[in-house]
This record gives C-alpha cells, structure tokens and sequence, in this order.
C-alpha cells in the first residue's frame, strides 16, 4: 500500500481532475492517489516564464508531500517544470511525467514521437530531449494548432486533430509510440491506440507505474550529487522555502 | 494477475535460481513468475558469439511464452541477446534487463554506472548503450576481474569487488546510480546500496517491475516497424522456428 | 550611450559590488552599469532549488529593467538562472554569463575548461553545456572544494586553488582558455592569466561586452518563438507576473 | 595468390550466384573466390529474427573456411549478420559487406545514401550505422517497395526504382556516393552508375577488395578484445560450436 | 582607440568595398578599420581549392597586420579561410566572420540559420559548424540559386532571393536568426530584418564588435596550444612565410 | 597495371624514402609506385599555417599527376594537407593517408587510437576525426615527446617510445588496432605489431591498398557536389592554378 501524491503546476481544476482520473484509473488498487494543483499561477503552462513562476507553487507541494510522508511525488506537466529541484529538496522520489514516458517509450520501440499543443513549446520540448540524451530515439515532436486550454474546448476536435499528426508522425518519422505532450490531453489515450495500431502513452500513468515499481524494489532517487539535499546557508526571506541550520 | 516468463539465455542453473529468486522477492503478491534457461549453449554468456549460439534456445522460450500466452517475457541476461529478434516473433511485450534498468536508472539520478565482469564485454556495453542513446547518461562501465561464472564462488569476494568498484564509480566518475551488470550478481543489490548511499539496480527487478507497469497500463510493444511479424516466406529447414504462409 | 542593467540573483552585497566592479572596469566609458540583486532568496545559488526560488525575484528585476527601459540586462550568476524565462519576458536582450563566456572562450582558443566550486554543481554545468551544444568544445568542468560562500574569505587562498586547478585543466584536459565559473571569483582572472599565460575569463564583462556590441549592431534577441512574450492569459494570483490581456 | 570464402547468410541460390559473379569480376586474377550460403533458414534476411536464426549457419560456414585455412571470409549480407560473433571465432579476417561499403563510400564521397528493400529494414540500418559511428556521413536510407525477393523478379523494374530512389538521394538528400543495401541489387551498380554520375558500391566488392588490401598488407583483424576468442568453458550440447577446453 | 585589419581573402574590389562599409557603419567611433583584399587569386571563393590557393594572400596580410601592430584582425569570408593558420602566426587576435557570427547567433536565439550562395558550398559549412560543435544549434543551411559574383549584379533580385530563403528557414526549419553567409550579402541586413522580424547578422559587424570587446577585456587569443607559434625549423624556399631561428 | 603518385606535402628527403620504401614493399606487383615531395615549403608538417604553406606545392603535384593521367594520387601527410582541394581539382581519385588508416582501422577492431608526434598536433587531429564522423571509434590520440624531424634521428628510441605509448593505448584506452600518425614512422609498423600483439597500420600502406581496390572496382571519387570541379572565374594572378575560361 503506498501513497502518491500527484501536483499539477498549473491552476487550472479542469486539468488536475483529468489528471486524477488518469491516474487512478491505472493505479494499482492498494495505491492511493492525491491531486492537487498550484495555488497561484497561470491556468496553463506553456513558456519557461510560467513554468519558473508557478514553480513556487510546485515546490511548496513537494515540501508539504514531504511532511505528510508520501512515498512518491509526481509532477504532472509535460515541461517536467521544477523536476530537478524537487529532486533536490525532496526525500521521497519525485517521477516527471515526461521522463517517465519517454522512457518507457524506448523501451516500447524504436522511436517515439511527442504529439503537443502550440508550437511555441518545441524548443523547450528539444531541450529537454537532449537533457534527458534520448535525441537519437526521438523520431519527432508534432506540434498542433491547440493551446493546452483549447485542448479540452471540443474534445472530438481535439482527438481527431492528435490521431492525424500522431498518423503522420507514424507514417512519416518512423515514429513506433507516441508520447500525449500535455496532461490536457487525458483520456485520449487509448481511443488513439486503438485507430492508430501504436502504443499511446499519457505521462501521467506512466510515472505513476514507475513510482510503484520504484516503491516495490524499496528504492529511492539518488541523493549523492546532483539531488542532493541543498546545503543550510543564510536566506533573505522566502519563509519556509529557506533551507537554514 | 499477471504472468511473466523469465528466460536466462545461459544454462546456468545456480544463476537461474539467483534471477528466479531475485524476481519474485519484488514481484507483486499477484504476479506470477516462471523463470526457464536455455536448453543448450554455454554455461554463461560473455561474447556475442555466445549470445548468437544461446539466441535459438531463447528464441525457442520466447515462442513457448507466446503459445502458453503468457503477459511478459523478461530475457534475463545484461547482454539482452536475442531482445530485438524476440521483440520481432513475440506478440507478448518482451523486456531486457539490461534496457530496463538503464532507463530506470536514468529516472533516479543524473548518470548511472555498470558494474560488470571481465573487461571482454565492455565493447558489447559500450555498443547497447550507443543503441540505447544513452551515452550521455553513462557515468562509465566498470569492469572487474571476475567472469560471470567467478561471480559465485566467492560470495563475500564478490560483493566486496562489486562494492569497490562501484564505490569508485560514484567518486570519481560522476555515478549517481548503479547497474549491476550480470544476473550472476544477483542479491547483492540491498546490501551494496546500503554500504554506498545510492540506489543499486538489479535488471531482473527493473525488468519485472517494467512488466507489471506495462501490464497494468494495458499496453504491448509496438508492432508496426521495427518489431513487425517477420512476413512469411520460404525457409529451408529450421523446423518450428520458420514462418511460412 | 548605453544603460545595462546587471542582476545578481543571489542576496550577497559583497558578491553585487564584485560584479558591479568587474563590470565597470571593463565597460566602455559612456556604457551605463546599474547593478542590483534578488530582493530575497539564499545568500548564495549552488543547486536549482536555490536557483527557481531566487528567480521570481531575478524576473521582477528583469521586468523593472523594462520598465526603466534599459538597453540591455545581464544575469549574473554563473548557472545563467531564469535565463530563458528573462528573455521571454524582456523586449530588452538579456544575457548570461555563462552563455556569454563560453561563446566567447570558444573564439579565443580550440577548447575551454570552467573551474568551479564544489562539485555539487557540476551536473547543472554539464546540463547547460549541452543545451549550449558546446560538449565538444569543453575540455573539462575542474570543481574545487570551495564553496560560493568560501570564495571571498580568504583570497589568496582562492587565487592559489583556482589557478592550480586551471593549470590542471590546461596541461590534463587539453583546456586553451578558463572560464571562471563564478562570480565570487571576480577580480582574479587577470592575476591568473598573467601566472597561467592563457586568456582567463570572467562572465561578467563577457557579457557586458556582448551587450555593448550587440546595442552597436541595433540587435535585439529573437522574439519569435523560442522567446516570444508569453500569450495573455488567465492567472491566479502572482500579482504584476501575471501575463493578461 | 589468397583465398576468400564468400558467406551467403540466406538460402537463395539465386542470390548465391549473384554475389559469386560481382566477386569474380572484381577481384585480382590470383585471388580465389568460394561462395556458398547457409545449410539452412530463410530464403531472405529482412528482420533480425531471420537474421539470428541465419547466424548459426554462418558460424558453421566461418568455422568451415577457418578449417580450410582460407585467408578472408566475406558475409555478403547488408545487415552484417554474425559479423561480431564471427570475427570473435575466426583467426581469419572477416569483413562484412555494410562496414566496408559504407568506409570505402565516406572516402570518395563527403556523404553517402543507402538504397535499400522494403521499410522495415530501416531501423536495423540505422542502429548498424550508429554502432559504425557514421551518422555524420550517411544522408539517408532509402527504402523502396520491393522486398529481397522482389529484387529478381523484374530487373528492369528493380533497376528502374533503384536508380530513382537514388536519384533523389542525390537530388535532395546531399549523397554524393550511392551504397546498394542488399545483395539481391547485384550486376545494377555500374549501370546506375552511369547514370547517375556519382559512385555506386556493391558491398560484395567492396568487401573484398578491403580483403585484398589487409592480405597484401599481411594484416589481420583484432583479437585483444572485442573479438578476443572466446575462452573455453562448460557448454551444454551445440556440438561444433561449443569451445571448451 | 584600437585598429583592425580586416581582410577580404578573395580579389573583389567590390566586395572589399562592400565589407569596408559595413564595418565603419557598426564600428565605435574610436575603432579604425582598414579593409584589403588578397593580392592574387580568384574573384570570389567557393570551394576549398579558391581557399588554400588563396592562403598565402591572406597569410600575407596577417604577417603584414602583425608588422604594422593592428589591435586585430578579422578574415572576412564566410568560409573563414586560413582562419586557424592564422591565429596560429599571429600574436594579434584574429576573427572569422563565420564562427563570429554563429556564436552570437546562439546567444540570440535558440537556433540559426545561414542563407548562403549555391548549393556547392554547403559541405564545407557543414564541416566548420562540425568543427564549431554547433550542429545542434543550426536549424538549416539555405543555399540559393545565386554564386557569389550574381550577388551584386541585381541587388534587389538578391534580397527578395535571400528574404524568401530566410523566411522558409524561419517557418519550417525553426530558425530564430539568420546569419548571412556571404560577404557579397552586405547591406542587406537590416532590410531583411525588418521584413522578417528577426535578427539578421552579417559576419563582418559580429566580427568587428567582437574584435572591440575583446580588445576592451584586455585579452589576446589563446596561444597555448592550437594556436602556438609554429616553431622554427628548416625551410625551403617560402620567401618572409617561412618560420626559421 | 596502375600507377600510383605519392605526394609528401613537406620537402624532407629522408621522408620521401620512407614513404616510398613503405608503398613498394605492400603495392602489387603491377602497380607502379612515383613518390614526390613538395618543392618547398618546410622539411616537416606540424601546424595549419605550415600545411596551408605546403598546400600550393601540394596542388601542383595534384596537377601534374592529373596531366600525367596516374591511375590515383596520395597525400603522405597525416594531416590530410589539402585533401579536400585535392579532391576538387582533381580527376583522379585522391587519397588520404589519415582517412584511408582510420576507416581501416574501423574495419580491425572495435576502437583504434593514433600514437603520434608532439602534443601540439592533437587539436587538429581532434578535428580531423570529427570531421571524418569517427569520434566513437577513436579510442585515444596518444602525443610523444617526439616532433616530426625527432622521428629519425634515433631509430630505436623512437620504436621505443612508439611501443610504450601504444601499449598504453591498449592496456588503458581500450584501443584494439593502432594507427602511425606520422610518416616519419615508416618501417616501424611490423616490430610494433609483433610487439603489441594488435593490428599496427602506416597510413601510405592503406592508402595505396585503398587505391588499388578502387581502381579495380573502376571507381572514381565522387565528383558531383563537395569535390566537384571549381567553375571557372576571374583570377587575378596565380598561373596555373588559375581555374578560368
């Protein structure tokens, strides 16, 4: 029995009640699932300009997660926003909902490609592959006429419009699986799946699958290095964000 | 309820106990773990030439798993021999052990290390990891003066040559995670993450845990290019192993 | 005639007056230079918590900047924090350090190396080298057992492990030219390029030459996707951050 | 005055024949060719499936010619199958027909172009080549409709399509040399190359004229590490093929 | 106050004009430029053959810069001919307008792009953007119709050529600023801009505001190691080039 | 029957022998053998500037080989001096000493490393091997305290030295076959081989193998885009060199 704690980085009720269906709808039956979204914020996230600012918010979520003793934090935002940092602050593993499916994905073929909203946010889609060193597995990321809010405005539009550049990623990329790049896109999954004869992921189960394989093999993330524990010095303000003796 | 077949390319049957025993120690209450080896070939597998001899022997289980249908085949040898030609005949998703835990291990730090036998197999770790993309995530790969079938000899050496290296690993190369490189290493993977402060990784684990996840999200591995049925056409000889109309 | 204005992320008023020196010695005598600080946040930046948490307060500096309508913002801690998210925001071009100096080092010598502080910051460093496309260019990320914070209690001792760790990196790793990877360490790079005879570089006034020259040319940055204003839309809260129409 | 044994991984006569004629046009009046193909497997190699099922048959022929103390082994299939476990197990050189094509093609060419069978080879193509190293020199794969067995059914045909893929390989791709992907495509090179006006390599000759040069330069392959002999242990059955002590 | 020498390695007074222009209109006012050309060879340069016949003629006027005790010196040509020569005899710093160019480029945006002459000169960029280790951060190279003496026969047929390639690199390749990759392009700069709402970058501009920040910072290039001075050795013939004790 | 020019870009005598030595002892029978050396320039190649000097005497040998009609032209040089411009001017193939050993090399074992001269040479063979795309297959460069002219004056210190450093190559970089880096190396290739116990290449061997295979194939070097001819155009002085109407 284990309990995860779910943070969606935008404000948006819409999205984190889409986010929580999804999530418990491929959770294993003993594993409890919470879904909260930011406090303040944008409604979604679409430039590293909202992802930074709602990154407050993001991490006051992974510092209460810590308190309530969960034993797995998800991030639920295709931009993997403020991953790096709750790793850091965090001693219960944190799972980014990209890197959970990107993985996952290479593992299911070949290549996979990334069907998104705008394409204002590929160039920080092809940073994040290349963070993440799976530019070689990454047969394309498709970009769409749809903003994150337009996603869930006519969800037929929205589906048929994600199945054809799903289809041409497919047909033209060499793309095997395709990555769902927004959590506005809950739901659509396995309706695509099925018209397109390709494995279709929503990162957001993907993370939490491996957040309950990580609890089962009794492991945590690496805190040596990189995600250490920020060392105590003296802060100017910001409360209980201050990491002090 | 799932049920996964675990095949260990080699006939080793001290290490298909080790990789059984490792798999259901994590395995979920309600899955079902067969764990078979190859019925011919070496005693352990450390060339490719060995791989290739060993593949129609698990090519041969991997059909097996097919008709008795069960839900996963985990190929339980770091080499992942025969894992794409397998990912090619089966229709039940197919894991490596090796791909497994390196993903996994790209989720829990940084860069991770492999930890491995003699030195001869470092050019075949060196290859997957360039096939996997991988290569800016790979602190380095370890090698020791052990060959696969040293490993058990020696318990206590063993461990102790594991630890040292890997502990070196972490201090000089930038690890943040470790890959246990062989299943002959298998159940040492708590107790050298206790002495080293990082997660260490068994692919068998990686593997099964990777299985249940994928089960449970009700997915296959892609079937549409690279991993396609083989089309049927003239074969001569080769018996079951042929696809024909 | 120009006006930069120069944003030290952290909270250190003896780290801005180093920058705020190094910037003025080196600028054009009708070059402007305001230097300011975060009004809250860590004393010194060494992880990416640090970083996110002090970047509300580096991005309302950014916005203040435009509103004064500055020709030109620099952020001036070596981890380029908030860097995009400035550039979004900013119609005034915004320059890292890092970005600036490596660029820079790159036309000066055939491969540079960065010494650093503790070697908790090295897998940031190496992040941000790969998103700058420089890993071939770097010859080595030299970390010492300084941290931030240490820099400027003793400088003799400072400038003595820094140029030995430079001298390192120049006749090991093949390194042509420095980069001092922080701004604690303003003030040393003409007293170790004189002991070390290769160009040493400080961020700081990479940058602020990068900004002289790019105001000469009548350049701003590309506003046309990567760092396009963020599109108005509904925010909760974040007071003057929010982005609405 | 040498011998080489030509190894035919598939079962075609037909294509036996092929690659036998293109070796005996080009190689010197003292070089003595044998080329047979395997005992056994499928007609034709398009998946790795095949291609591993084929390796046994190979490993036999390579086993054979060293017995016979021939002084090269070509295996004369696009996919390089065995090439790895055959190099390891001959004291004889072995070159395969991809690795040689396609170094001789980056000499006379600043990029090269792939003309190949039916799609699904692709991502074999393309992992071969990265595992060569060459994605820099490799401006595209080309597939084409037609299967390996296609190939002689209509030549004029198969010559027809052969030359357009190439042609726009050329064209639109920037390949400056043409490597034909399968030896089915035998006897077309030097038609197409006419024209097209750009170098077209058969990898047969290719691979024997690498074969030649290494002999007169009393030259064999590597055996330190990566193809090192396998050291002798307990096999269970695998007859031949077994090395023990 | 400083001087730069800058050299037209090509024969075309036109072209020496052009770039003459360009330079004094973005220089500081206490900058002087003086602007030659080779003595001898072709009219303009686009292949490596018009470079290296060249090299001698820019060679010469490096020699000359360094007697004459210029504060630096920029190769005008986009294919920075003889540029690592140079900066190996000369112990004045020395500028390419191509790496210039792109590495301001990077800081301006996530991606360039070069709008270049025919198509024939697109190998050899991609070599210097390998040998600059900025393939990730060139979206494309746009060759046009045009050599480089059709640039200045109809200036306003060659803008709307360049502006329409520009704009195609902007929409479909994901360029955030153009580099213009010839010297016979001066002038058009700021039209293009303005049509294309990014920016525009001549090489020359770039390299003379990075020869005047450099100047500035008090720094030289490297002189190390790639660029260290060739040592003496015997010579035959080579006249004042020859480097003897 | 072909016949072969050999070029030694530098004007050493004793050189010249070794490389001609070299050739004959490996041609054919019937392959004919001219080795010359430039008519000036220095009695050694070590940096860019004294490559770019030979490069003029360079070409006119190209030249006159062409007007000749040899069969294929070889640069003598391990750095490739005018390769590319040789390939331009040029009708008949040319080839590499540098290029022709590494790709080799690829085809002998896994990874190879170059024992070469003074430190100072190692950038530019970093470059060359990015050039070529081999980054993966280089296993080290391994400097010598030995500059070119060294290489003879002590004919057993210099096996010596050669021995040790590839050893270390061997033992500690995981090289399997080694490459000479410098002609001034003749003769030494079979000691070191018996030695080390691994593949040792000289260059202008693998070359003239090159060149005789791609002359019995009935190759050319392609001439349609990187290497074609140089179009005609106003020269301004130059002679023979000049490329005009």
């Amino acid at each position: 029995m284990m309990k995860i704690l779910i943070i969606n980085p935008n404000t948006s009720e819409e999205m984190t009640r889409g986010i929580d269906t999804m999530a418990k709808t491929y959770a294993r039956p003993d594993t409890e699932i919470e879904t909260v979204c930011s406090r303040e914020g944008p409604r979604s996230l679409e430039t590293v300009y909202e992802n930074e600012l709602a990154g407050h918010f993001v991490l006051e979520r992974v510092i209460e997660g810590n308190e309530k003793k969960v034993d797995a934090i998800v991030i639920a935002c295709y931009a993997d926003p403020s991953l790096r940092s709750a790793k850091e602050i965090s001693e219960v593993p944190v799972f980014g909902i990209a890197e959970s499916s990107m993985h996952l994905a290479c593992i299911l073929g070949h290549k996979f490609s990334i069907v998104t909203v705008i394409d204002r946010v590929r160039p920080n889609l092809e940073l994040m592959i290349r963070q993440l060193g799976l530019e070689s597995r990454c047969a394309s990321i498709r970009a769409t006429p749809l903003s994150v809010l337009d996603l869930q405005k006519d969800p037929s539009l929205t589906r048929k419009t994600l199945t054809e550049e799903a289809r041409a990623a497919v047909r033209d990329d060499g793309a095997e699986v395709i990555c769902l790049g927004c959590t506005g896109m809950a739901g659509h999954d396995k309706t695509m799946e099925k018209e397109l004869g390709v494995p279709v992921l929503d990162g957001v189960v993907c993370a939490v699958k491996m957040a309950e394989g990580v609890f089962d093999y009794k492991l945590k993330h690496s805190k040596v290095n990189a995600f250490a524990k920020p060392a105590p010095k003296e802060w100017v303000g910001l409360g209980r964000f201050a990491v002090v003796d």
